[in-house]
């Protein structure tokens, strides 16, 4: 077990709402001064507080969103600009689409067990909405905005840790979720000619196959490399993909009752899906400290991940 | 010392050159067929080559890249399609802009020493000149495009390893060199109101005051807590960030025979850079099997990296 322990979280979630079906997304509305980058820093500020922790005290900022707020910087720069500037902490980012925060979760862990650093600020927000295609109903009505922040310790007691990690990625499906325009792809002085390409794409049908023939292998593997299985876990939180979940869910031998789907209330947050359900279930009373929780989804990719930690 | 030897390496630079005042900047020509994605690829055919390694053998692809393909999905997964397709090879992002390369090198050193991973493909590559303002002629003349890839592998013999690795961010300098435009800060809906907001946008002699200020002691802290003093090293292989390194290097007490300097010959190929300047010096009889080599370099944020390796 690797000693790392997750000392404070917060998130920052826009009041406003969208309901498509009785399915309630919450999103920046036009006009609001919320961006991702304010969204990432009031979650970072509340992670701070809840861990009592100072600015001072943290050793690297890491951004784990999909999408960032500009080319150059890093979106890590741009929040250390809020809440560390004057400070020399370093900055980066870690990207694996929707489930970076787990993949960053993951790798940080190595580096703080190893003792390069003591306190991680890792921080996944999304301000989706910026970009989906009104025309296309299924990704238009499945996205909603937000952001969390955990701080990430070195835990010396043995209490909490990460068990076991594990990432794949399937790139057949490389196509089947993305945003082609904006970078060195399809630079953004071709915008006007198919405005569309700016766009989130999404084709759902395709990667819920893909997934589905995929994940149940994946999570195998996952249980006979770890040690762990189903019945050693409390709780799973999976990433809030779509309202397939219920179907995924069931591939995996994951009963109702294990595992949390919070996608009605907020739809799909993107890299801050899976931490925020797993926030939501501690408060709710889902998850307490001293559990064994799996933290799994896939992503644009397709990519997979799932981390066992003892919280 | 982390176990972790660089067991082969490839690049790719594309042959069209354009020169302003006698400085040669490597660009890919309008209407090539090349692209960031397949300088990306070259470089890593080319580096499984050298190291004589299938891909198959590769435990994990990490692109570290300052600017991506597309928005999502992340540039790894963009380049395991062309490499690894059928696999299921994990494929992740890791970015601090130009010192990416080494960002990625010290974070990935970790998970080679714990036994994660045997075999890491890490890949720097740039399209700079997809985003230069003519306008802003600094910039504009100091950029080059190019591709690195190097295969990180366990050395379980003690003859190569990391050293030392370390980081610093001062987001006061976080505006002084950004791409504004393209992602959620400044969608690219906008890009008619203001072109050059999605263009490259530096602030030289803003970023060399910086770096000028902070440098010498992130330098010296570095000596100090490593170790290892100038006297030890037997290479400085610094970012080829501008002309302005002959005004840097002797900031930090480094003489001009322990430094690579090809900012004539390449310019700066951001991530690309540090990366690519190693290999010309192991290709020139610059560096050999063996020596101690220190990879540093300033990034967007501003960013400071430094890694000590044994080559």
């Amino acid at each position: 077990m690797r000693n790392v322990e997750i000392k404070g979280y917060g998130y920052y979630v826009p009041e406003e709402t969208v309901e498509f079906d009785g399915q309630i997304r919450h999103r920046i509305p036009s006009g609001s001064k919320e961006t991702q980058l304010s969204m990432a820093v009031e979650a970072a500020l509340a992670a701070l507080k809840k861990a009592s922790i100072d600015i001072k005290d943290i050793d690297c900022i890491v951004s784990a969103s999909a999408v960032g707020i500009q080319p150059i910087p890093c979106t890590a720069a741009l929040i250390h600009e809020q809440i560390a500037k004057g400070s020399s902490i370093p900055a980066m980012d870690i990207n694996t689409t929707c489930t970076s925060f787990v993949a960053a979760f993951d790798v940080i862990s190595y580096l703080i067990d190893s003792g390069r650093y003591n306190n991680v600020l890792l921080i996944s927000s999304e301000k989706a909405s910026s970009g989906l295609n009104p025309k296309q109903k299924e990704s238009y009505e499945l996205f909603g905005d937000g952001a969390v922040a955990v701080v990430l310790s070195r835990c010396n007691d043995g209490s909490s840790g990460v068990i076991f990690g594990k990432q794949k990625t399937w790139s057949e499906g490389a196509h089947d979720t993305e945003i082609r325009g904006g970078l060195t792809g399809l630079i953004p002085a071709h915008y006007s000619e198919g405005p569309e390409e700016y766009c989130f794409d999404m084709k759902g049908l395709k990667v819920l196959k893909l997934a589905g023939r995929k994940l149940p292998k994946f999570f195998k593997e996952f249980q006979k490399e770890s040690g762990y299985t189903i019945d050693d876990i409390d709780m799973v939180v999976p990433h809030q993909a779509s309202k397939a979940l219920g179907m995924i869910m069931p591939l995996l031998d994951i009963p109702s009752e294990k595992y949390i789907d919070i996608v009605p209330q907020y739809g799909n947050m993107v890299s801050a899906a899976i931490p925020h359900a797993f926030i939501w279930a501690v408060e709710n009373g889902r998850i307490r400290k001293g559990d064994t929780v799996l933290l799994i989804g896939t992503a644009a990719g397709l990519t997979a991940n799932a981390l066992l930690i003892k919280y």
